[in-house]
């Protein structure tokens, strides 16, 4: 390694520690030791450019080990990515531009929100994925528009999560060969040594999921490093290279878990800086650091210019395909007069009606991409022209296997990559698996989309493992995350319509598996407001109600001892964001919430709520929906009884 | 296979696609393909007792792909498990003791609830954990107490979801020699062949996980089963037996995805019945089947019987170890009286009054054992007498690693086995890692104890990632769950003695990472209500909060223009039990709500929530609280506001 190398990974990691120590807060042991790692990466491989940050032929990096912040707001500090040295000084404090854990943020060079575990390792999958993609739709001879390489830096703590498994072995299945996972394998995690938990053969486990392993014995060593990121770039297999680093390393606890999460002592840090030959002040850039990332960043800036000439060369000899390329990343304005000609006014699941609208916008927008979790047959959420596999990378539907948290999280990555819409889908009770990428989604402020079918007890003999109850109010509490649970056919047109249409939040709509009947009196406009009246509105008390319990209550409200009235919620998230929930909040007579599940959101607004707080039946779905008095005699008498107390 | 064995496997498929059809629902395909391991695991291995299912010694078997429910019904009708020819014909119908996937039942020989993949794999390995722990505690020179196997059954679904992973690497890493897991490999999933979705090496996979791999080419051929579980039997790792069978066979579409899940239609009916040349009544026992089950109940009961001989004589010999062995059954009454001797009255976190109080009832009941997330230095949540390990069975601190998902299920399974309690930890905002886990405990109805440290925005530095805001509302909406959220030492105590004489239900505690006063106002027995009022109750209006805002609203309340009443809520699920919420409910005046992240739930008592419905930040403890306005001052000054708009 030469002089000037060193002398920037050293600063590298003197300004992590200075953050650290400043904030007496935050993780020293992957900032000592991944340093040269990072340093390798950015000076050698990532083309980005400081000039257009969301340039979309950048090389991506992930940080999944997302405690080693500092050391990314290090580096972004030193590619002069929106990060003053003062910002490093505000490391951690409230409001600063330098959180606890690394936020997606384009202009800081920070590519995905990361923290929880694996997460950034499925979302590089997801990234890599739509790298292909993309490369395959646009790209021709002499043009290559989208090549670019995603790398991900990950710790042993990431590689012991379920979701790594899940989303390597899909990465290894689909032959993701611009994926390049670097491992910072330093033998320690927060309670102690690895192997005080795992014995895992690793290069075996890597091999056997179809993707390369490499393995660099002296992390400090930047030529190792950077000649085994080159022979990756040259596989044709998703990349693994392990590099062997020492956690914390001229610490005085270096290489024990004593220095992964908390802030070096003063004597400590003396004794860093004297490791390190280091006696400036802290936040200290050295001239010739400076330098050279000066050089790194013009380097990056003059790829992106170069792109930017070979689009435009692009757009005259195909501009066919260059206008395709630029509707990519427009917004999709689904036509309104669609859903007359697709859904018939029938009887029908919403997850077919959901399928079948799918299907037809997939064929309007190539740009929608995504699958189901081994579900297609049942969620009926598939994409379009076949299956994304190594021979047909122009395939948009992705057969994600049983790996619902690696799919949620590669949903978001193919969302973060830009100029994709994806989805994803599985039935609603397993929600609980990808929850974690739900909430990143919606953290990130990003609009992934969600699909859940089999959406009540309604799933009848499958039984209760299979029956959600509490997954609704799970998912309205996450914030950010816009929750439709669609009455019929057209309200399921409208959640993908609005959904598609969101830039700012990830969307989750929930459908039938049986069939509820198509309601005439539905419609977008009052939709748009999360929630609206169905009926005269005469009526003396109001039931407020979701999903396929709206045909049930629009029988009962005319059946009961009192005229009553339907108020269909198909969006709480919509709802509370319009100014009809103040008109639900000062209605003057009785309102009843009524959903089959855990239906606690609805005490916002009811009186009384008739929901289920027990787990759910196998049977026959309509004796399970009987037996849960759901059905509409039954809820006749619970209503009559209600409204004789209230006599 | 010799024609008996050949008469049952017929019958088993028979039994199980004859209750598919007459529920016109269910999974034939593993039915038909599994049989012949399924009956040579009970047929030679499997040592159950009829006389007492709840027998400790008893081999565990569980059916991690719980959709092959028919099939273990049909074995469990033979095997006289409580399960009538009529329970069979009652297949999937509401009220049956036969759903859609295998509830847990010992008396139907049932040992766990199955159906979301992988969770019954981890389940196992729990269970294996629990034979090795109490084995090495117990057993002595010719009295082997506690020896027994643990199989579980997988599809390859299992062992797509990341559970398995973090469920086999651990099984791997604590050499658990005794369990041993059965691959039904078939290459189909719901969606179609295995291959449109993984490229992975089993074998190496399997291998690089330091469990033994064996090859059973030929799913029909219960001799080469039976020697490969033998070998098994004798390993010194765990051992995975991949077995290649059919999926449906002998139906019309065997060997595709149309069989996994859909009944056989009526031509199919036949065509299947022609194939294995039966041509017997629906539902039909064989005289010679009946028969040869009979002999293997017999010689299960033989054993059972025998164990209890051996046990007798080694209460004579070893009359100490004999009632602790009894003593490990029985329910833990914490001593009240330890709160105070335990913990004196000062500031401190909830997590650490929590690890003081663990550490000392592990110290007084041997048989509580768990661990952590790989964040026992956090939680505080540690098992006694070291770690443990293939070196060390009476260690009682487990080392999940970050693993949580399996470390949910694998305490289940652990408390599945009976005998010991078990815990496991983690930090609040991951608890969303193993939701799935918790309600499948719900769902079972059993103790498992799950604890979760850093409950709130109180986290501070580490940020919107690690902040748990919707955790407690999607934790407090599971049926069966008890949640407890103290709100200092003492409630952490009685959160704790609570759990522990708990039998029908898990329970969850959630403690402060920061500093909580010591509040000399709650006490116990009003704690049992799961909520009860603090101060004197002649305020003008009431708060309703919990955990530690506690200490914050009893400030609050003297300061605010009109004087009001602080109610803490420890647990709701405890409150919505007891007549106190009546009293709540019909409280005169306003009650306001307060909690520092989602508090839904509030909205069933309080008038007006004061609580937090966006992500957290970055920062200080005291900065981020502050800037959600839940310090004193703040809370004071909203308050006033409120109560100006009621005047």
């Amino acid at each position: 390694m030469n002089n000037i190398d060193n002398l920037c990974i050293t600063n590298l990691r003197m300004l992590s520690i200075d953050q650290i120590a400043k904030a007496n807060s935050g993780h020293p042991g992957i900032a000592l030791g991944a340093a040269p790692i990072l340093f390798s990466l950015f000076q050698n491989h990532i083309s980005i450019s400081k000039k257009n940050t969301s340039w979309i032929n950048r090389d991506r990096f992930v940080l999944s080990a997302g405690h080693g912040s500092s050391l990314l707001y290090a580096n972004s500090h030193l590619l002069s990515l929106g990060l003053s040295n003062e910002d490093l000084q505000n490391f951690r404090s409230l409001n600063s531009k330098t959180p606890g854990h690394p936020e997606y943020n384009l202009e800081h060079g920070i590519e995905a929100t990361t923290g929880p575990l694996g997460q950034g390792l499925a979302m590089a999958v997801g990234m890599a994925i739509a790298e292909e993609h993309l490369s395959a739709v646009f790209n021709r001879e002499d043009f290559n528009i989208i090549d670019h390489y995603t790398y991900v830096l990950v710790g042993d703590g990431c590689l012991q999560e379920g979701i790594s498994e899940e989303a390597l072995s899909l990465a290894g299945h689909l032959g993701l060969k611009k994926l390049i996972i670097l491992h910072d394998s330093n033998d320690i995690q927060l309670d102690g040594k690895v192997s005080l938990t795992s014995s895992v053969d690793l290069k075996k486990r890597i091999e056997s999921l179809n993707i390369s392993y490499y393995y660099v014995e002296d992390g400090n060593d930047t030529t190792q490093i950077n000649k085994a990121i080159k022979k990756a770039k040259k596989g044709n297999k998703p990349s693994f290279i392990e590099i062997k680093t020492k956690i914390g390393e001229g610490s005085l606890v270096e290489g024990t878990n004593k220095i992964h999460g908390n802030p070096p002592t003063k004597e400590d840090l003396e004794h860093i800086r004297k490791y390190y030959n280091w006696d400036y002040a802290p936040f200290t850039v050295l001239d010739e650091v400076e330098k050279e990332y000066k050089r790194i960043v013009k380097a990056g800036n003059k790829e992106c210019f170069n792109w930017t000439k070979m689009f435009s060369l692009y757009s005259s000899k195909y501009p066919e395909q260059a206008s395709k390329f630029v509707s990519y990343s427009k917004k999709i304005d689904v036509d309104l007069n669609l859903v007359s000609s697709l859904l018939p006014e029938k009887a029908d699941a919403t997850r077919n009606s959901f399928g079948i609208v799918l299907d037809k916008l997939s064929d309007i927008y190539p740009n929608i991409i995504g699958g189901s979790a081994d579900l297609t047959a049942s969620t009926k959420a598939k994409g379009r022209d076949g299956d994304f596999s190594i021979t047909n990378r122009l395939g948009r539907n992705i057969n994600f296997g049983v790996r619902e948290h690696a799919m949620g999280a590669i949903t978001n990555g193919i969302t973060l990559h830009g100029g994709l819409v994806a989805f994803c889908a599985g039935f609603f009770v397993f929600s609980d698996y990808l929850k974690p990428a739900i909430r990143l989604a919606a953290m990130m402020n990003i609009p992934s989309l969600f699909i859940f079918s089999h959406d009540s007890i309604a799933v009848g003999e499958d039984g209760p493992t299979h029956e959600p109850i509490e997954q609704l109010t799970a998912l309205r509490s996450i914030p950010n995350l816009c929750v439709f649970r669609p009455a019929d056919a057209k309200e399921t047109f409208y959640s993908l319509k609005v959904a598609l249409a969101s830039r700012n939040n990830p969307s989750v709509i929930v459908t039938t598996r049986q069939n509820v009947p198509y309601l005439k009196q539905t419609n977008y406009n009052d939709f748009l407001d999360g929630g609206y009246l169905l009926t005269e509105g005469d009526g003396e008390y109001l039931i407020i109600t979701s999903g396929s319990e709206t045909a049930t209550c629009l029988q009962v409200v005319s059946k009961t001892k009192l005229k009553g009235d339907v108020f269909v919620l198909p969006s709480i998230s919509l709802l509370e964001k319009s100014n009809v929930s103040e008109k639900i909040y000062s209605y003057p007579n009785l309102i009843i919430g009524v959903e089959m599940g855990d239906a606690t959101h609805l005490y916002k607004f009811a009186d009384i709520v008739l929901d289920i707080n027990t787990f759910g039946r196998s049977g026959k779905y309509q004796d399970v929906i009987a037996s849960f008095r759901f059905d509409a005699d039954s809820l006749v008498e619970d209503i009559n009884e209600i409204l004789d107390t209230l006599e």
